[in-house]
């Protein structure tokens, strides 16, 4: 039989998701009638912003007739919506992004998986614990030594730079799990460290619509120098509720320079770019013309309501929790919220706990890591009738 | 700096398709009056099925609508979808598939591009010359050791099974770039080729609409034995003008097993979940319905249209080629018209020289790899009107 890649047989059993969907699945089963309150998975509820709404009719009106229709786009997305994304999404920052530095794709999680393929197998991989499971998953799966950096709660759950030399390293602001969310002074040390020790960084803002103190940073191209070793992914998954629609983007500076052999200085844009036109062939144009409308005025303001409905959630699971004796972290500047558990208990029996007292679901810590044990997240994706309710039946939680 | 995958440094400098686009836009910057046709790139050029459209538009409401709303789907594919597949494209030809061993994707050229990455890189492949080339260039980005069988007129462009053991194997029927298809008999001898050398056959059917004579197989699945050792990826884009739109699938039957140190036997089904599931978050849910809506009786009909269409071009191109005095291979069951070219032209110089002589953009054979040299592809999804047009010229050219 043919050889398989056997990287894969060091890798946890189970996904996270499917093993909550799972005891969700049982639960269900056993307990018909009872009404569960999800605010484990962090998807979406509320529908799409009409902007983007009447952009997809438009464009699905292009489809069905020959003179508008349109076949394959350009790998890299069209110039439609990469340009509305550097003059919304950088240059109203002072950031300057290039064209050929963007690339659309269907979804952060595939761009955050994928772009590991460009560098050797010998990168040694630097992420945090806990962590969002794919960044350590794909590089277990390509094979790569793996470091974690384990975030602790006096340090606001920010991973602290290592002592060791690391060649990718990984960082998600504002968090998930932990809805903490890296200040400039963070950032600044992470970007400086990557400059000596010529690391690269992936940086992870898919949440950076949710962070509303301005003092903050959204991008790590705000810190001086960071193009030189910095790659950025972010989606239109959460800022616009596109989880079932799909649509992302990373930015892959030219400045960005790897090297083959400790010899000539190669762009990982043309890497990526080699990569993204090979395996990947553009994001669906309708998407792409509904991630375009959310910057349009009417998109951005949708944006803005849909995002103070989400965090008014955030509010409730904080003050909620905190009302019921709990230590919570993250839920400000970020949709997630992080539940420190009462000493001794563990974050998988809390899940059953809450699955069968409250009938609400969370997840587990140490799903994201053994340095999640003890803590939960829950999100502030529900409805906000939802949100109330799973408060007042987490009150009233016997531990 | 970080070092980089340098397999990547093996890559031929350029892909096929971004060299062509960049001849025609010189020729345009130099012609700006002339109109070019272009038989080039494999784009479909009639608009979406109306079935699709209405699909779209209902589903595009029900995104506007928090009642109806969908967020993250599940990655595999929605059951709606998976089951009218396995309805249509399998139980209907008598073929038993289950659900779990359906994947949905946005894109064939995804799914035959990630599907290397759950072997070993020890696994030797084997693909035909001349070749799409997405099998060649995404196992050199693996670092794999690729062997090509040469594909000769006398066998109707068909791989002849090999005398070394391959592991891996990459077969398109119909044929893109030689519009060929297998036989029965060709694939009996094929399965039990990788039977006997326990190997794995990719098999892209992506063009399997177009086949129209009942005595060729349209799936691989056709043949006794054949979900012990094969992998089978079709898609919507050929079919039913999804290029734009972007929607497929890859069959990985439970059978299919693989080893590791040539121990226990492994499923090939479960690495597939995983790395599924890892790396890719589905296809846009809109983008399902459109799909579920080419099984309809409506769109079965529209589809039967189109294909009749492209099928007519087809036979209007190798009518006119033979009018022209040229030997063609192809294009009776498959949207592909294989152009033999008069003896010591070479591929690209009649790239050239059909841009130049008669503004028509065709795809040189070398392209594909040097089996292909002293061929030329054309395709047959341009209007009608412009392929006619096109044969018009075509006639009047001086070699």
């Amino acid at each position: 039989m043919s050889e398989i890649n056997k990287n894969y047989l060091n890798l946890a059993q189970n996904y996270l998701f499917p093993t909550i969907t799972k005891k969700v699945g049982e639960f269900k089963a056993d307990n018909p009638d009872e009404e569960i309150i999800s605010l484990g998975i962090g998807d979406v509820t509320r529908p799409l912003p009409k902007a983007c709404i009447s952009a997809l009719h438009k464009a699905v009106d292009e489809m069905g007739d020959a003179s508008s229709f349109r076949g394959y786009g350009p790998e890299q997305g069209y110039d439609f919506l990469i340009n509305d994304i550097i003059k919304n999404d950088y240059e109203a920052s002072g950031i300057k992004i290039l064209p050929e530095e963007i690339f659309v794709s269907d979804g952060a999680k595939c761009d955050v998986g994928n772009v590991q393929e460009i560098f050797a197998k010998s990168c040694r991989v630097a992420i945090s614990d806990p962590v969002y499971p794919v960044y350590l998953d794909t590089n277990i799966m390509a094979g790569r030594e793996i470091s974690k950096i384990l975030c602790k709660e006096e340090n606001n759950f920010n991973p602290a730079v290592p002592d060791f030399k690391a060649d990718i390293i990984y960082l998600c602001s504002p968090n998930n799990p932990t809805g903490t969310v890296m200040t400039r002074e963070d950032l600044k040390n992470w970007v400086n460290y990557a400059r000596i020790n010529k690391s690269v960084i992936i940086f992870d803002s898919a949440y950076k619509e949710y962070v509303r103190d301005s003092s903050l940073p959204r991008s790590i191209y705000e810190i001086e120098g960071s193009k030189e070793v910095a790659i950025e992914v972010r989606s239109f998954s959460k800022t616009a509720g596109f989880t079932g629609l799909r649509c992302a983007y990373m930015v892959v500076p030219l400045e960005l320079k790897g090297t083959a052999c400790a010899k000539d200085a190669i762009s990982f844009n043309t890497l990526w770019r080699r990569r993204h036109t090979t395996k990947f062939n553009g994001v669906s144009y309708i998407v792409q013309r509904a991630a375009q409308a959310v910057f349009s005025s009417e998109g951005k303001q949708e944006i803005k309501e849909l995002i103070n409905y989400y965090m008014q959630n955030a509010k409730i699971i904080t003050e909620g929790l905190q009302a019921a004796g709990f230590t919570v972290f993250g839920g400000v500047n970020a949709p997630y919220i992080w539940l420190k558990l009462p000493a001794g208990i563990k974050s998988f029996d809390f899940f059953d706990l809450l699955l069968r007292q409250a009938r609400v679901v969370g997840t587990p810590g140490s799903g994201f890591g053994d340095g999640g044990e003890g803590y939960f997240r829950l999100t502030a994706f529900g409805s906000m009738e939802n949100t109330l309710k799973a408060m007042e039946r987490i009150r009233g939680l016997k531990l």
